[in-house]
């Protein structure tokens, strides 16, 4: 294990982009949105991800210098065309054209077809917050969960994540995915021998599994729920709303055609739409309450999940958001941890694109 | 059990709404929504529901002549008061609000404070159907659900409804409550002598439990995930989510200031603000994509999961809605059936209205 710093990862993903092709300004923002995953405990979107990108790059599924515009519009919605840019650098733009409609008709609403895989789905909302605004960003991603019933992969891990601000409180962030568990989480029982509990998984006949091998025979995650009996078709409907949301509704692909991130699985033959969608949006909070009074509210609604009382005494009740932020002060203090094998794929990209 | 049709059940819906003095066409409304529920099959959100409808009123909860007025707005986005009004009535007029302002400036978004319980939340996200726009709908409610690590009951089964339009197939209509289970299911277990699935419900401390009394005990539903282990929090936050676009943005109560849908539960002391709140959304598809193309788009979507390899060939894969299209077809040919109690107190109220 090593320790860097938010800056020195920066740097390095900059670097790389910038090798890929991309200017300046977009190898910024693609980097600001990855390592603002590490800086938050969210290693699995981080700087650990970079040789996936890389590798979809050299595949030729990545467009380094898209022309990102508006292909249809009425007032407060809009779709974008990402021109099979980094989603990374694209929904961003689209956040920022939400926030602009936002500021003219109250709220904003973009649907993006024609991108990748665009990080940690919170980072995006979050862009609403210095605006006083309510943000909103879903991705719909590689198929790994089979709805209720179903053994086939049909939906990615979905995430929906909304961002609101508070006043002497930090924002509320919600993001989650609408499966049940990370993959991450599988991979981290893995290395610690640990028993994974039942509903996690299903194995390639779509039967619960607790055997982590199975993920690599055609293993699936499950959706949020579980198990049948524990609601398993609500985190199937949810996953399916953000899927109709981010691929149907702006002409992306959807289901089980949603392109992979890993570069060594093919694409479908007969896609439906054009690489991977997006969905975000900015709602103005001065449109629907005096924004002071809302943040006052936000606070007391915040302070009065934290105290709320406990199970056991040592136990916190966290809300939302709270221990990304408790991460991102700790690692800024500290820094930002990465394992041996991460450490090495970077080592590997400087190699690769000749930097010091 | 006695079978009625939907006309029957809303003939007498309306009759009773008109005695407890709403007008004509609020009668209407709110009988429509109700009885929307049972040809459905969500019994628990019919006419089940009215001697509890009748009984807040008497306990001066529910204004019967509301007068539902918008008290800020900006282009597409407003908060509406609904003056203590039937959540039946004041979200069908928000719905139609926004589904206006989805005209002018392509998507509309209301929050509402002071209301009553709305229902079923799909009604109101279908009402936009018809004008081939995407609707939505959320509501909070009573608190019944702790968070996750916490004992107190701090949000309700806050669902969240999208319905979307499609061409040949029926509409996608997403309708589900951010509990693991709804209260109903355990009510079927008990009087069928199930044991419950652990997961379902907790006991006052907090702790898991399948005893089926402690719900009468203090005990209270879970989060959808239902145990910390399968994601628990991430029912809380959406849970969260719908209470704070709903609560908090419409300047309603929220978390455990809700207000109970049962009479002989008291309010809080120091209300945070007014009543229930609901949030409600339309979209304009023309908008984002042309329209007759989202809808071919939407039939590949349901057909594709439709057609999901099956886990075991005998078992259907669904898409959100379905099995609620089903019912509705069902019933309308062989009628509702209502069990004896719930035709005892509809008999109860006839009584009491001396309807005939």
């Amino acid at each position: 294990m090593q320790v860097f710093t938010q800056e020195e990862l920066s740097q390095l993903s900059i670097q790389v982009f910038q090798a890929m092709g991309a200017n300046e300004a977009d190898a910024k923002q693609a980097a600001q949105v990855l390592t603002s995953a590490d800086i938050r405990g969210i290693d699995s979107h981080g700087v650990s991800r970079l040789i996936g990108y890389v590798a979809l790059w050299e595949e030729g599924r990545i467009n380094m210098t898209p022309d990102v515009k508006i292909i249809r519009e009425h007032k407060s919605t809009f779709t974008i065309d990402g021109d099979s840019g980094l989603g990374l650098v694209v929904a961003p733009k689209a956040m920022q054209i939400a926030i602009e409609r936002a500021k003219l008709y109250g709220s904003g609403w973009g649907a993006i077809q024609n991108s990748n895989h665009f990080g940690i789905a919170g980072y995006h909302a979050m862009i609403a917050l210095p605006h006083d605004m309510i943000g909103m960003a879903m991705t719909n991603a590689t198929p790994f969960i089979p709805p209720t019933h179903s053994k086939e992969a049909m939906l990615g891990t979905n995430p929906i994540a909304y961002a609101f601000p508070a006043g002497e409180e930090m924002p509320l962030v919600i993001d989650l995915a609408t499966a049940s568990v990370a993959r991450g989480k599988i991979e981290i029982a893995r290395r610690e021998g640990k028993v994974i509990p039942k509903g996690w998984m299903v194995d390639k006949h779509g039967n619960t599994s607790q055997n982590i091998d199975e993920l690599k025979d055609g293993g699936m995650l499950t959706p949020l729920g579980s198990l049948e009996e524990l609601g398993s078709h609500k985190g199937y409907a949810l996953g399916g709303l953000v899927d109709v949301l981010t691929g149907v509704l702006s002409g992306a692909n959807y289901g089980k055609w949603v392109p992979p991130f890993v570069s060594f699985l093919p694409l479908l033959p007969n896609l439906p739409g054009k690489g991977l969608g997006h969905f975000v949006g900015a709602m103005e909070i001065e449109g629907f309450r005096d924004t002071a009074e809302f943040k006052t509210s936000m606070d007391h609604w915040i302070q009065s999940f934290k105290g709320a009382k406990r199970v056991k005494d040592n136990q916190e009740v966290y809300v939302p958001g709270q221990k990304e932020y408790i991460t991102e002060a700790e690692r800024t203090t500290n820094g930002i941890p990465l394992n041996d094998k991460v450490v090495e794929d970077l080592d590997g990209l400087k190699k690769k694109f000749g930097l010091q």
